[in-house]
Formats: structure tokens, sequence, C-alpha cells
């Protein structure tokens, strides 16, 4: 009753939820980011937004049992499950080519973005910007004065969320490709995780 | 050289800046909110975006002497003067419609969204949506475990800002209509601002 996908390193992928189904997602190598979308359909004219998902649940990260909402506040995907000690981001934007060459690289440096429009792509949809994600995994601490950092994942090899879908959506991945910082591990090399879409709860 | 305007209680109002001009924003009583975007002319292709300030400021709330960035990294905007103690807010969304629903108002209750819409229409733009704003003088404080909460501003009257245009842009700013809330000050009154359009700093 479940299918599980790899999702490469560096690369995307784009996962259809009928409301009721969830997608678990797997940190398999403990390290790595996972930006992640979710784009109500049919029509994609409303999707999960991270400000207002902040001022639904009245933090800065959602926890276990919480829902991500959308633009229009209404509740897409609940955070079912966490295996995690529950450092997640929802302060950054997706990494983009412009981020990179602002760190020296040039444009054939794979980002989140281009992931992002890829893997919508790959389903045959589009999108007309990259809104702003949650960062599965991704550890930014901030301070009382409001700095913040970029730190390594504290998610161990295994660790993984489950989104339960609210309303038919589609769910984006990212396997972030950032190996300039150490979001990704203090090694900075991308790895792949594992998605599995998980069937209805059982009434 | 300078124009001044009010932007009335509880309503919205946009300028057009040229590069290399700026606004004074007056927060007169002291105890309002003001939501601010700024959007780049001559064609809205781009925008400031909260996500993307914050990776390049490296903190949850610009200060005086930072950029405010576009959702392709640029600086639009220039923090150049802030007379108040800091606090500001990046991290909500625009109370809209949906906001005041939830509170139990019915929809003819004003919001910031509503104000960002109609402040463009008196200039004859529209944009597709409501982006993440910088909430100027909006006190959200966080905690170390990540909760937010929603407090009175901590300005006094007349504190100001001055926000520089790096390119051409149609700033928008929005007297926040929250009454709800004490976000307004604790008397929860909506009051209005002034907004100062400065010339160019001479060579």
């Amino acid at each position: 009753m479940s299918e599980t996908s790899v999702v490469e390193a560096r690369h995307g992928k784009a996962v259809r939820l009928k409301a009721g189904e969830a997608v678990k997602v797997i940190n398999t190598h403990g390290t790595q980011v996972v930006d992640t979308w979710a784009l109500r359909l049919p029509d994609f004219h409303d999707y999960m937004s991270m400000p207002h998902t902040r001022v639904a649940v009245e933090r800065l990260i959602p926890r276990q049992g919480e829902y991500l909402v959308t633009q229009e506040r209404e509740p897409i995907l609940l955070l079912e499950e966490d295996t995690t000690p529950g450092i997640h981001d929802t302060l950054c934007a997706a990494c983009d080519a412009a981020r990179f060459r602002l760190m020296g690289f040039d444009d054939s440096h794979r980002s989140c973005a281009q992931n992002f429009n890829e893997a919508l792509a790959e389903l045959g949809y589009e999108f007309p910007f990259v809104p702003a994600p949650i960062n599965l995994f991704m550890n930014i601490p901030w301070t009382d004065d409001g700095s913040i950092s970029f730190e390594p994942t504290v998610s161990k090899p295994g660790d993984y969320v489950v989104l339960r879908a609210e309303m038919d959506a589609v769910v984006v991945f990212s396997a972030c490709p950032q190996d300039n910082l150490r979001i990704n591990g203090e090694e900075r090399v991308p790895m792949p995780v594992e998605v599995e879409i998980l069937p209805p709860v059982a009434a």
C-alpha cells in the first residue's frame, strides 16, 4: 500500500497526495536538509506559507501535531510525526542561482529553487515563483538578539517526519545542493533522502 | 523638496520612489504597526522578500545600515536610519480577511492585505498576491524554544525609520487595522502615521 522513492542528492521530486494520504520523509543519512513545499490542487491557487504558519502556531518551527497552513490560512499539511529533535527551519528562502553567485559559484551550481521547478515540471506543472519552503532537518538557531546562523543538521540517520495532507496537494521536495555552508553536515556533501507515500489512516 | 502624507488609521498608501530617494516613516503616536512592502519598477518582476532578507543579514530583524533585499537577492531598500529600539517584525504575514474571520470578525474588518491592494490600485497598479511584509514597529518577541508572541510596540511618538531606495520601486504602507491583539498598543486603537519622501543625498 505504500510507495517509496529516492530523492537523489542535489535533486528534487514532487508527489501528488490526496487529502488523507501522507508522505514520510526519511533523512536516510541524517545529514540532509530537505526543502519542502505544498501547492493546493487542482489549480495551485493556494499554497503552503511559512509567514502564515508561524502566526498559526505562534512558533518559529511547527511541532509534531501542528498544522502547516496556506496563504489563505487553511491547514494543508499536518506534521503528524517527527522522530528528530524538532529542529527544522521556516526562516530561510530556498537556495537559488543568485545565492550561489553571491558565494562565488557560476550558474551551473544546482539549487533548491531549480529543483522545485524541475520537480514540478516532471509532473507537468509549473508555478510562477518559488514560495518560502519549510526546510526539514535544517538547523538555523537564533539568539536572543536575533542573530541566526547556518549549522549542521542534528538528525540521526533514518530520522523522519510524516506530513499528512489535509487537502489534495502536490508536495515538492528538494535534497538541498548546498555544499558551501555546513547545513548538510560537516562533510558538506549533499546526500539522497527517501520519501514514502502512506495511505489514509483507516477509520 | 519633501512631501509629507498621512497614512490614515486602518488604511494604506503607496508611493513611487526613484533610486536614491528615501521615505521617512513616522510613528506619529508611537503605537502603530506599519506593514511595508517594496515592488521593483517598472514591472514588479522582483520585490522585497523577508525570507531572502533574513538570509542576507543573518538576523531576524534588519538593523540600521543593512539592506532589505528582493527575491533575486538584490538590495531594494536601505534601512538608513532608525530612531526606535530596533524592534520590527519579519516573521508574520500581513493580516487579511482570513485572519480576522479566525478571530470572529466578519469580512467588513479592514486588513493590511486589503490596504496593500487598495494602495496599489490608487496608483493604477496591481500585484497577484500579498508578499510577506516587513512590519515596521511591530513587536513579536521570540523565546529560546521558538515561541513567538504578539506584544505592544515599543516605539515612542515621533520615532521613525528612513528607507532609502536602491532601485526604482513602489513602496506600500499599511497602518495596520489590528484592534483585537495588542500589537498596535495596549489601547488597541489603530492610529494614523506619516510618510515623507526625501530627496537623494547630495553628492
